[in-house]
């Protein structure tokens, strides 16, 4: 090549490297405009604070299994057949069938502060304490470790109070959360293990109010049950300053009932087969069931509103989706994970490909982003394709972080594709969950509406883009 | 230099390089640290919940003028008194002395739809109506400019309703506010030029609610006042939508009085004067006085709180600023800014420099950083400065961005520091803002703890750092 040639050529590379910038760059800002009309229609147009509404209020509380629960059901699919799903159809799983039974009664019989009642939750899937109810001196523990380390005849006979708060100083609340649930799911089988009769958690949340907050207990076949309540922050104070000043012994008085047979239940799944790619599956859901108590509005009302809200807000900018976008409603992640547990064995049975699936399950705040989780296998390099996104999701408020994605999708991480936790801001959340006050009052409506634009915008994303 | 003189003076450099590197890494973690350490102490051991329960339970609202106004600036003073400051003391400043009167009476006395009440509060600074009330035929509009182009003839006499909502695809919902608030600040004003007998101004939120919102209207001795209220956004909405099938007229009662008189009222000021160079201030503040309805919570007692909670984080670490921090309480922010005025008058009569002025005056939620703000002669080259320590905030969801920073600190500008305004969450702010529902209820006492922890990270920053 002659000087000349080799100058025009490098001219020529230079203006095609341009001109795929411009381009690059144009594609970017069209993404922004586009990702910017979903927001203004989620915030403008939609219906999702109406369909939290209805499903906190007119269905309210929804155990799996209990009448709500299958009103619940209902209402899913009558909400997704208003959209334009192809396909709106019950996925059928078996539930344990646990019901709290009278109003608990929970109270300090004896103490050198006196005798008071403690605002008081039976734990999901405890067992009862009977008619007569049962009394017994407390022992309280700050661990499961220092329950172990106490002599069995020492624990025999007694009530254990768990009674470790949550460490404030966990930015992220669900840290917090998380270094303090063993009490409430494992604490009552080794409270048994060790001979106690009962036990008594104190409630999982950052505040010091009168609210206790319910939630699972463990199961175990080679463990006998014992009667497990949680109690209020304040009452877990004050019976905590009592035991200080000497022993003192509760009585306590639950008439749950964990029922032999499973009930059928159901996940409610709807699907929009994708145009040109139909085998790589995006999903959508939050859990459609929630505790009995209060009305489930940020557990997971609005976690089922939000993946409602994403096909609503497609329908508005008329997006026919590449690949298959499927919405699921799962039942019972509460207190069995029956839904997930059976998406999972369908999915693998069908030898599905899950190329990205969404759970929100952390409350319908102001959205701050995405938990990102996936196999070993192709998690960083499918990561860093997503990770390229964050300049259109930054205006917004959002970031990506690695971590743990949701409960009822964990079990398709062997699909190998991407899994995402919506992640809204986490203060206020353990102030609602597990609690009769969860409800559409605890929701601001443009937080939610903020919460399906975000989840959409990465659907669009992914749905756009794919991952390779 | 011989070749090997060089090379070790290569090596030389090369190690001298990498032990500024490893010593800069050491003092970044350092900083983290004493930054981790800060956010620990608000979110277990900091008073500034209680302050603020006291503020706005026991002082309530506390317009500049009113009683309770004077009973902040005690309260103000009596916190500061137990705080390790060198100095507290009161700055004089005169304020407007309004006052609301009887319960406001707003009525539609006639329209297609029939009579109905409207929620309504008289606006700050208005002049009322007189005993008997005042009633006239209502129009409606959604700006200024369309009343300006009204004849003059057809305004003459009448009521006019000015009803441009926010807009709600505004992500930040301050924009949405100073999109709209014209309405409520220049709009009666225009008003009373074209003829008008009173003005009605759709509230300023973005929910749509039964909660009137106050807040100041503008005055100027050339315009004749009218009476204006605000009415909450369900009853504008009714009363737009009885607008669309006839004439309407409305009743109004207020009996507001805008005494002649100013009042002598306070700043409260604290200041602790710095070890090594003095004549640098760091300023932390927020505004003591609120509208007289509700408890004046978000709106600014989270940030006088807050600003109170610097000095007790920042000794609870016992730390003895390099430089002078001042904490100020303004008086007046809400109808006059004669607090604001005073303590800029003050400042530069005695050639103070505030190297920086940090403001909270955006509600107590979940922080997500600082709007910065400066004099354009200095602010790129200092902004930058600030702008290197984020990867020390990010941690705790901060960013910096340029933009204003609040009314009471704006004068200072040209004293040619840096202006930083406390960026909260927005979303919920304007559910609260004015209105008898802002109450310590709508504030999570967390979320207020990261808040202070926030903004003393950056005093911390700024102290030991400087800006050049």
């Amino acid at each position: 090549m002659t000087f000349q040639a080799k100058f025009y050529s490098l001219i020529f590379a230079f203006v095609l490297f341009l001109g795929i910038d411009i381009q690059a760059q144009d594609e970017q800002n069209q993404d922004a405009l586009q990702i910017k009309t979903i927001y203004d229609l989620a915030l403008t147009e939609s219906k999702g604070y109406d369909w939290l509404y209805d499903l906190t209020n007119e269905v309210g509380g929804r155990l799996a299994g209990s009448p709500e629960g299958a009103a619940a059901v209902e209402y899913g699919r009558q909400i997704m057949n208003t959209l334009n799903f192809d396909t709106v159809y019950l996925q059928p799983c078996y539930a344990p069938h646990w019901e709290r039974g009278d109003k608990e009664v929970v109270r300090v019989a004896q103490s050198a502060i006196g005798s008071f009642e403690l605002t008081a939750l039976a734990l999901g899937n405890s067992v009862g304490t009977g008619d007569q109810g049962l009394v017994g001196e407390v022992i309280e523990v700050r661990s499961l470790d220092e329950l172990r380390n106490l002599d069995d005849n020492y624990v025999k006979g007694k009530i254990v109070f768990f009674n470790r708060a949550f460490d404030n100083t966990q930015i992220h609340t669900f840290r917090a959360y998380g270094g303090a649930v063993d009490q409430r799911v494992r604490g009552p089988l080794v409270a048994s293990q060790k001979g106690a009769i009962a036990a008594v958690v104190r409630s999982m949340t950052n505040k010091i109010d009168d609210n206790p907050h319910t939630g699972t207990t463990g199961r175990d076949d080679a463990i006998r049950p014992i009667p497990a309540v949680a109690i209020s922050t304040l009452d877990a104070e004050e019976l905590s300053r009592a035991l200080k000043m000497g022993p003192a012994s509760i009585y306590i008085r639950t008439t749950c009932i964990m029922h032999e047979e499973p009930v059928l239940t159901y996940n409610v799944v709807g699907e929009i087969k994708g145009k040109t790619n139909p085998d790589e599956i995006i999903l959508v859901g939050g859990h459609l069931d929630s505790w009995d108590v209060g009305g489930g509005a940020h557990d997971d009302g609005t976690g089922c509103v939000h993946s409602l809200m994403v096909i609503e807000l497609l329908e508005k900018i008329n997006y026919e989706p590449n690949r298959t976008l499927r919405c699921v409603l799962f039942m019972n992640e509460e207190n069995g994970l029956a839904g997930g547990r059976a998406y999972w064995e369908a999915s693998y049975a069908a030898e599905e490909f899950h190329m990205a699936a969404i759970e929100s399950d952390r409350g319908g705040f102001t959205p701050r982003g995405f938990s990102v989780d996936g196999h070993k296998d192709i998690f960083s390099e499918k990561y860093k394709q997503v990770y390229d996104w964050l300049p259109l999701l930054e205006p917004y408020g959002l970031t990506f972080e690695k971590g743990g994605s949701g409960a009822d999708i964990g079990g398709l991480k062997d699909q190998k594709g991407l899994l995402f936790g919506f992640m809204p801001d986490s203060q206020r959340y353990f102030d609602y969950h597990h609690t009769t006050i969860d409800h559409i009052e605890a929701v601001n409506k443009r937080e939610l509406e903020m919460g399906a634009a975000s989840m959409t915008a990465l659907v669009w994303l992914l749905d756009k883009y794919g991952i390779r």
